[in-house]
């Protein structure tokens, strides 16, 4: 044995000791989960974090190990209760799904088994595939159409509007880049795009002044004739259109542009259509609603989130690209230690990370094969149409109660309303009080709502794309919506 | 009950109708991994994907819901055997972690309360904000330095890299952009740096041609003299040098830059240092060790990984950021929906959203909360040793071997060699030779070891971030190359 042997014969590993010890914790943790899950109804959807567990997790860099067991007491006692509330019956905070308890074992398996998902000669490779599959057939789009699970919608629209520029900037931009373009490269979207367009935009190199935010009719779309006007003057300037981002669902009220009359205008003006179906684009499963957000398919690339309303844990989104080479013509980047072979583990190439900006990647695939194929896609189906259906009973009491007054017409799973008693009450003094209701909810562990400001208007939103929610959750917000307000003016 | 009350009667929902059925297959899930995890040293590396199991992972859209057990079923036959095998005691190719069994339950456990992690009044935020302030520590960064958890070392990288742009350009960058820029905003690496910094460069508008690669010396390293010449030739010839990125440990060799003198380039030029640590960085953990990478504590951004050498389950890696004003104003996005408030959910705003590109963020930091609490620092700095010297180790076994030939000198835990019998043979000979050696290895299912080339030699490549590997499974290597090169021979 050499000198540097004798130094490592302790044979260290992260494994454990002792597995029955870690066995047992595992099956506790699992038991504990499992109960959580059941019983969450009867637990506060959100608490605020007490001062004596900000204080518990303030601690010095842990050199030493501690026993397991009391780490995960630490996780029970000081993480568990104060959470983002997301998981519970009660929320509809934003729009952000629950998880499942087959998607949590799911995870499970994933971290288990730890594959690298950028690629390369393995079934991850082929689940992945055979998932972007299914997801490309449930929006409709084309046969030979390319695609990327993503950590979420964010990131999903980033790639769609990277390989937007890659396709329609008439240079190589990948070796050029933006910097001394005489015509600005320039984006179209409505005034109530989400932020990320704008976020995409900085970081892609684009500036936020090169996104023309147009503005939209009375139902929040895109307003077409605007648009049109918009590009036409621009390129008058001097200035080179090259994308229109269309939203199916907006994040404030759900609403949808006019995608075929998007896609219309794009084929005119040779511009490359991306739609954000962060939520909205799943409304496609359901034979009911799916004309909510036609034309969705005709994107030549399409965003969208299933950890929203696939009801999948954190994090999974997906982008599909129409022209599979443009989507791997902007991305794909060869290295010497990756180097391709037709045998071996590389064999196939690194798929994935030639889609997108990661190189390593986790297997998000397999939390969504086995959801889709256990519980079938016939049960998001139902799902979906149930959370259209709650937030339109929801619409319908606000509707009928004298002190509820709906802030935008429901299109979708989004419902803005505020409390207005009979009294008469200013704008100002109104967002006040329900600013405040809003917090009271949330603070009481009730309800997860969130507020958003629409016009002026400070409005109570309740996005639902909760599986958990039942009928009578809806008819209790409504009515504690009226009791908080009603306390609040005594 | 209104009529859309009837509707949704049914009460549809993702939880298991029998909670306890889904229960009982959990933890039989659990049992089966953990057994999985502690035979692992008995099982295959790798194996390529047969045939009947890539018919099997291609199915049509499941409509209808299928048993979970045989979702489950196929999940243990069809995916579990053929996986990129990084997990393995004998898994060294290319630079992956293996996981850990406690890491993997943190997953299961994060994935059970799925919190939404852009930031918030939650436990989780004081956790993400406690982990980075314990790697910041680690890392030797000043107090007040800034972070976030990625999804690995291109997302940090990408991170660091628009921070760079965004402090150095000299003008609103997010609102202008890089479209009409006289003066190239340019950046600076050696040859050797991982291919995220053209991806990066690429992604941020800045063009792969701003990206000046610099030779390095003949231990790998950055050319000093000639970066100082060339960012000095390109002030003369109009650019505009933003940012300078050096290695900690790159790809290929493990060769680390002399970052010392890259800092103090950078304060004469005003010039941005990003470190690039995506493994080496670690290496701050040991006393023993932490000389070889010197200086990256001086960066203005440093990256690195923990599904790496920190042997976590895919993915998580770390940007710090010296300077957290700049970090924030580079990514800080407001938003209607989010609006700050003092109590409630929102309070505190959304923190690691406004540091980075994404608005929802999974809970990352629980396996490595857990994890650096239960193991204690103190031994992941033994395991780190421990790779260190089983990597001295096999260096020092190809060195002492006729037929075994060293194309690298080894600075850190990344062994490069060949196999090269007595008979003279060509450099091209020997380089379909040790190509072939490789992929037997890896369809063996004895090792995982990856391929590079340099200098026009192909290299097998031994990447030991492994805390599963004995020093036996290094002899064991050396003695299967070969034989295996022998067997090719005859």
């Amino acid at each position: 044995m050499t000198p540097i042997a004798e130094a490592v014969r302790a044979q260290h590993t992260l494994d454990p000791e002792n597995w029955d010890e870690l066995r047992t914790l595992g099956h506790r943790m699992l038991d504990d989960m499992f109960e959580h899950l059941e019983t969450l109804r009867g637990q506060p959807a959100w608490q605020p974090v007490p001062a004596e567990v900000r204080q518990a997790l303030d601690e010095p860099l842990p050199r030493g190990s501690q026993p397991v067991e009391s780490v995960y007491q630490e996780f029970v006692t000081n993480i568990v209760p104060y959470t983002s509330g997301n998981r519970h019956p009660r929320a509809w905070g934003w729009v952000r799904g629950n998880g499942t308890p087959l998607a949590m074992l799911a995870e499970m398996l994933a971290a288990g088994i730890n594959s690298h998902c950028g690629g390369g000669n393995q079934s991850p490779t082929l689940v992945e595939e055979q998932v972007l599959e299914w997801l490309r057939e449930i929006m409709g789009m084309p046969q030979g159409t390319s695609g990327l699970l993503t950590s979420g919608g964010t990131m999903a629209n980033l790639i769609g509007l990277a390989v937007a520029r890659h396709a329609k900037a008439g240079f190589d931009i990948r070796k050029d880049g933006l910097q001394g373009v005489s015509a600005r490269l320039t984006v179209y979207c409505s005034a109530e795009t989400h932020m990320w367009a704008q976020k995409s935009m900085e970081l892609l190199g684009l500036g936020s002044r090169s996104l023309r935010r147009i503005a939209v009719d009375a139902e929040s779309r895109i307003d077409i004739a605007g648009l049109r006007k918009q590009i036409a003057q621009d390129k008058v300037a001097g200035l080179h259109p090259i994308a229109v981002i269309g939203n199916a669902g907006t994040v404030n009220t759900g609403s949808v542009d006019d995608l075929i009359a998007l896609r219309q205008l794009c084929d005119e003006a040779a511009l490359w259509l991306h739609v954000d179906g962060a939520f909205g684009a799943l409304l496609k499963l359901s034979p009911k609603y799916r004309h909510l957000v036609r034309g969705a398919e005709l994107a030549d690339s399409l965003a969208f989130d299933l950890h929203k309303w696939m009801y999948l844990p954190f994090e999974v989104g997906c982008v599909l690209v129409r022209d599979a080479e443009m989507h791997r013509a902007a991305f794909a980047t060869p290295a010497s230690y990756l180097e391709g072979a037709e045998r071996g583990m590389l064999a196939g190439g690194m798929t994935f990370s030639d889609r997108g900006i990661e190189l390593t990647r986790g297997f998000k695939a397999l939390k969504v094969w086995m959801s889709l194929k256990a519980h079938g896609v016939d049960a998001y189906t139902a799902l979906i149409e149930q959370n259209m259906e709650q937030a339109a009973h929801l619409a319908d009491r606000v509707d009928k109660h004298a002190e509820l007054e709906s802030l935008s017409r429901r299109q979708m799973n989004i419902v803005c309303f505020r409390y207005r008693p009979g009294a008469p009450m200013s704008d100002e003094e109104l967002n006040r009080l329900n600013r405040e209701i809003v917090l009271r909810l949330q603070e009481s562990g009730e309800f997860v709502v969130s507020g958003t400001v629409l016009d002026g208007k400070y409005a109570i939103r309740v996005a639902n794309t909760n599986h958990r929610s039942r009928l009578e959750d809806f008819d209790a917000l409504a009515e504690a919506v009226i009791a908080r307000g009603q306390r609040l003016l005594l």
